[in-house]
């Protein structure tokens, strides 16, 4: 607690491993690349968590639960989704361990346990739930199937970063079937807006809708929408997407119905997923070198009353006055933490809640005993205010919806000040290499012309805006006609 | 659904898996032994997942998450467990896949990306969070720790049948540390009542809370308090388990606290569950031959309501008064489904939410219309009623109430008439045979009269009731002195 954070201007990247472990957020384990989400961490998924489902539920969705293992056979079935993810996949091989001869107190694999066809570690869930809509499905009656799955996956990569990007992470995905190709590309197109009402009203952060390019959409995907973000040292985050699956997944599993016409058609598919990444965006959109900036809505403390005292009797009356604050605005549902510890002192106390980004802190002393006030401190801003007690649950109501949308609006304009459009590839690289951001740039629509930007810059297409005006261009970097801008960052 | 089931009486294990599969709880996957849990067994769980949660946050728990994956030289740390779980572990030995040279559009694992340390599929999470609380804890200042994960295990079992016992499953797994032994012993028990609420107030099975003998104990614990429960085809199913775990853990891992007297301890700990396992029990507990029987308290569906009606008119004029119901039955929380596709016929649907045991259902003809009167039928006693529109939301109320008790008195009497005190072996093994149920008898407290009587009659001590009375007596196999009876049954 008492370590500073290493300033952003510094070393963001340090500042970024600095803030997750010292906000007990999360940390690393004895697994590679997995991490252990610690209960402050957990508490702000369990936040989204809710208000996710809600939204899923909403439109329509119905949660379930499917295997964990995939057959390899499965698995291999969709071959651009299996090509995708092979490079990655956790393979359990055998399914009992035995002592070992040689080694007391020690165990071995045992060779006689070995699985007569290997099984994958989900990487994500298509193959295994598009074999098991197989048997759902006989007729349009059966249409849509529109469900959702709160599950942990695993995907072997190489560098990983807590929350950014781990081996084993959390998630949901949703998996739906369709009729028709107009229903699916509505419902990509549906879950692709929730998650975008989700990450800006809840998360406060601005995001910008989009389509990826087809070197960046999912494997096995014939569309994927995205929601793109801008992290505060001006790289892009993928902060959900959502897939028109077309009949590919159908297609490869013989998953047909029968029409309400007496024909025989392919279903239509969709997934769409957010995970434990939005908390890795959520701490890079908001937070600043004294640590976490939370938003209200999903801050699992609100407001702390810290007391400030001297003696058991001083303690006794302040924590008299602080509990009856803390139920006040309890009677709001707004959440609250009377930190009353004795062993620790205010200034330690200041420091942990600002560390761990509270949006409200209160703090009572003997004199605010006698004028009936009291210090309110906004996270975000650091900015102090002494008001009257009387006052506090209008205070406190006000200032939390105040914070939620003054985060959002600078969140929105760092943003807003770095899209910057570019006409030629020399200001290309040099946006991209002195202020990076996003760079809006028409491109003519090839693998290759992105293939080649990526390479000289390692900017990457981050998607196609959904609300893009049509223009008429050429492209930045081949000088080949293009009929509307891309929007191009380096990326998480 | 127009399956009849199998009856109890001629095939109860038959019925069960039916049952499971007709009312759409669960179905096997293509991963052996592993379910797939479909949308309404899953909302049965989340029901349950969101009481138990309140429940373990009421008791000062937070959640938590730790990976999936544990490294065998962990998983061997403390002996005694990973002898209990090493029979049933699923193994990772590779991460990448690749593509088969021989077999286009195949792949196989890719040799060269053997892991170098093996990685368990945690069967639970002893080891994993043990080797991560010696970094958490160095003094007393940071004990407790009460933390709760709900996550995906997995164990290998031979035999699986959905829900009751499958090769993954969902549960929740709590793990305490603890300054003192008192402390630790007071957290497993404390854990061991709230399991006995739950599942007595929500799914309104009645259970014994006891401890394990030697024998039945969770690997690598000190002791390990139980709820057993009574199905109704006279086999005994523990619904839930809670271990004092003594310093075994802290000292595989080495993990120490400077006590406020500035000595250096082991800590001591616990751990406890509950799994999906729990809606085996529930299904067990209180269905019948018609299908699923649902307590209120976890229904999904409390309240069904079909329109009976000829012709769009009717439908519209019957919809009206549902709606209106429907609402009002909504403003008292009560979970209500309206169910209005004209593709089914009445009876289908009665048929339907039989099955699926939905509490009550709500029937609305032409009739009614005019004598603002409905149809009202209880699932559990099949009894029916017709009362005034008007009183609809008292009524409602007044049955689900009346349900949940009489669903909890009815398993409860059955289950009392099923506990018989025997007083000779003989008496013993026609007891078990013939009837089933709980035997209460003397027991002398040693593994090899336990070992015997279950070669001899199957039945094994389920528990030794926290409620007994001390009584001097002799064993009922061995005729060795004993003091004080214990529950023998035949289990799942």
């Amino acid at each position: 607690m008492a370590n500073k954070l290493t300033p952003r201007s510094t070393d963001y990247s340090k500042w970024y491993n600095e803030i997750v472990v010292q906000a007990d957020l999360a940390e690393n384990s004895a697994v590679r690349g997995c991490m252990i989400i610690k209960p402050y961490g957990y508490a702000i998924w369990e936040k989204m968590q809710a208000e996710l489902d809600k939204m899923f539920k909403a439109t329509g969705h119905e949660n379930a639960y499917f295997p964990l293992f995939v057959p390899k056979s499965l698995f291999e079935a969709e071959e651009k989704n299996a090509e995708g993810f092979a490079k990655e996949c956790a393979v359990v091989t055998h399914y009992r361990l035995k002592n070992d001869p040689d080694n007391k107190g020690k165990l071995i694999v045992d060779p006689e346990a070995k699985l007569e066809e290997e099984l994958v570690v989900r990487p994500t869930s298509e193959a295994v739930i598009w074999n098991t809509y197989k048997s759902w499905i006989q007729s349009y009656r059966d249409l849509p199937i529109l469900i959702n799955q709160w599950a942990n996956v695993v995907r072997w990569e190489m560098r990983t970063r807590l929350f950014l990007r781990t081996a084993e992470f959390l998630w949901q995905e949703g998996h739906t079937a369709h009729a028709t190709k107009a229903e699916a590309i509505i419902e990509a197109k549906q879950m692709n807006q929730v998650y975008s009402d989700f990450v800006q009203n809840y998360m406060a952060i601005p995001v910008i809708q989009g389509t990826k390019s087809e070197s960046e959409r999912f494997a096995g995907a014939e569309e994927t929408y995205c929601i793109e973000a801008l992290m505060q040292d001006g790289k892009a985050l993928q902060a959900g997407t959502s897939h028109f699956l077309g009949q590919n997944f159908a297609k490869a599993f013989d998953v047909k119905y029968a029409t309400s016409q007496g024909g025989l058609e392919y279903v239509w598919a969709t997934s769409w997923g957010v995970s434990t990444r939005l908390i890795g965006a959520l701490i890079m959109t908001h937070s600043d070198d004294h640590g976490l900036v939370l938003p209200p809505n999903l801050a699992p403390i609100q407001v702390v009353i810290i007391p400030i005292y001297k003696g058991d009797e001083q303690q006794a009356q302040i924590a008299e006055v602080a509990q009856k604050i803390k139920a006040s605005l309890e009677e709001k549902n707004i959440r609250v933490k009377f930190d009353n510890r004795d062993k620790f002192k205010p200034g330690y106390k200041f420091n942990e809640y600002e560390l761990k980004g509270v949006p409200l802190r209160i703090a009572i002393g003997p004199k605010d005993l006698e004028k009936g006030t009291l210090e309110i401190a906004r996270r975000d801003t650091l900015s102090k205010q002494y008001i009257s007690q009387n006052d506090i649950v209008d205070h406190v109501t006000g200032q939390l919806e105040v914070i939620q949308i003054d985060l959002f609006e600078k969140a929105k304009n760092f943003r807003e000040e770095n899209i910057r459009e570019v006409n030629d590839f020399e200001s290309f690289q040099k946006t991209i290499k002195e202020k990076g951001g996003f760079v809006s740039a028409h491109w003519d629509g090839t693998n290759e012309t992105e293939e080649a930007i990526k390479k000289k810059t390692k900017a990457t297409i981050r998607c196609i805006p959904l609300e893009n005006t049509l223009e008429e261009g050429v492209c930045v970097f081949s000088g080949n006609p293009s009929k509307q801008r891309v929007l191009f960052a380096k990326s998480y």
